[in-house]
């Protein structure tokens, strides 16, 4: 047996966010980097915390989340995947392990992120999507969507699509693509928007799905994201859209 | 306000199982027939138990269960219907309400019921259904199931497919239809068995599908089906598929 090494990996994890008070390590709680990290440490010592790339909130799930990780072990990647699978709960998993360069950090590497937000806007409810899609009881027009979308697009001040609790330093954002569609889904249908943008503020993702739905439910016109950009106002764009319908679906890196 | 009449009820109930101990009522555990009835007595005195068609075990999902409820009420079928969902949790609901025959039954007068079972066979387990649908670590074929399944098409005796702890005065069976196909879901795809028969035995339709993915697998061949048939044994036939994977689909009546 070889010594172990210390290693800097990449971890890229799923999640299903519903039984979980979010991805931050919190006493008491269920979160998604506690039980990571307790499955890492039946594994390996390890002396500093996982780090997400995104700290999604309670009930966010994730398809691809990416998570930077030091730790002492002699396991291969493969190996290593397989046990902390082994010692996951059946609502995370780690999809991939591979190596990252020395100092690798999930939130100050990310070069961007793609979330997904899932609407159900069916005749009625889909039981078995409650806590994965958000129902809106009102068929959406996602032509219109699609045309208010467009605004988003680019260099911005996002400070309107900011929620209070979690002030970052600039409110300046890219947004490389945001894309709306409806698609079928077993025997009914979703509308499906995606962002991409190098970073996000807190909740931008919710607010800015919040602000489409109401463009798709007609209430507002599709020039509306436009003035709600130029008014730098939280007031001035739609509701948040609730937690159950995002996930984390890819993060950027240079590697 | 008229006054309150005595009706008989056929309600179409969706639910997902994952939060059940199962349909039927039992002091102290969470079941359908107890949430439903608790809902009921909010809004109807109610003399008789709420009855369906098939008392799905724990874990067993309802796109579509029929229940027959006698009840005393002044309100028509879509309020009905409405005020139950509005009393109801959101892992239940009612589709439909409407009128039934004086003294319909619907264990007695149902005619055939028609399941669904639905299999992951992915590479990777997907953890948003893993709750809604067996992983199953091997792709199957396909084909090979769907020719062991006409063996099942017809009048038997399936005793081969009952599970202890229910027996039925009969084990003969009709069979209607059997299919197996496979369909795109989401970015992967599942595979999906539907039967439909005029009655069922305990868990046969579980043991069914046990039994036709051993031939899936390739650990049997497709007339595998015919030899349990004929043997008349429980310990021929496959394992038992899991509970989760399994959806009452529909029930048949003459009205």
């Amino acid at each position: 047996m070889g010594a172990s090494v210390e290693r800097c990996v990449r971890l890229i994890v799923a999640y299903d966010g519903t039984g979980f008070s979010g991805w931050q390590y919190q006493p008491q709680r269920r979160t998604v980097q506690g039980v990571l990290e307790q499955a890492v440490a039946r594994i390996a010592p390890q002396a500093e915390r996982a780090v997400a790339s995104g700290r999604t909130d309670a009930g966010v799930h994730a398809l691809a989340q990416a998570v930077s990780l030091r730790l002492h072990t002699r396991l291969d990647n493969g190996t290593l995947q397989r046990a902390l699978n082994a010692y996951l709960p059946e609502d995370v998993q780690v999809l991939s392990v591979d190596d990252a360069p020395r100092g690798f950090h999930a939130i100050d590497d990310a070069r961007g992120k793609r979330y997904r937000y899932v609407i159900d806007d069916g005749i009625r409810r889909d039981l078995f999507s409650r806590q994965h899609a958000w129902f809106v009881r009102q068929r959406l027009d996602v032509g219109s969507m699609q045309r208010a979308a467009r605004w988003l697009i680019g260099q911005h001040d996002f400070r309107s699509f900011q929620s209070a609790g979690s002030p970052r330093v600039s409110t300046v954002r890219t947004v490389r693509d945001v894309s709306v569609e409806r698609r079928p889904y077993q025997s009914g249908e979703r509308v499906l928007i995606e962002i991409e943008a190098d970073g996000f503020l807190y909740n931008m993702v919710r607010n800015v799905v919040g602000t489409l739905v109401e463009v798709g439910r007609g209430r507002q016109g599709v020039d509306w994201p436009a003035a709600v950009l130029a008014a730098g106002d939280r007031c001035q764009a739609g509701m948040t859209a609730p937690a159950h319908g995002l996930y984390l679906l890819r993060v950027y890196f240079d590697f």
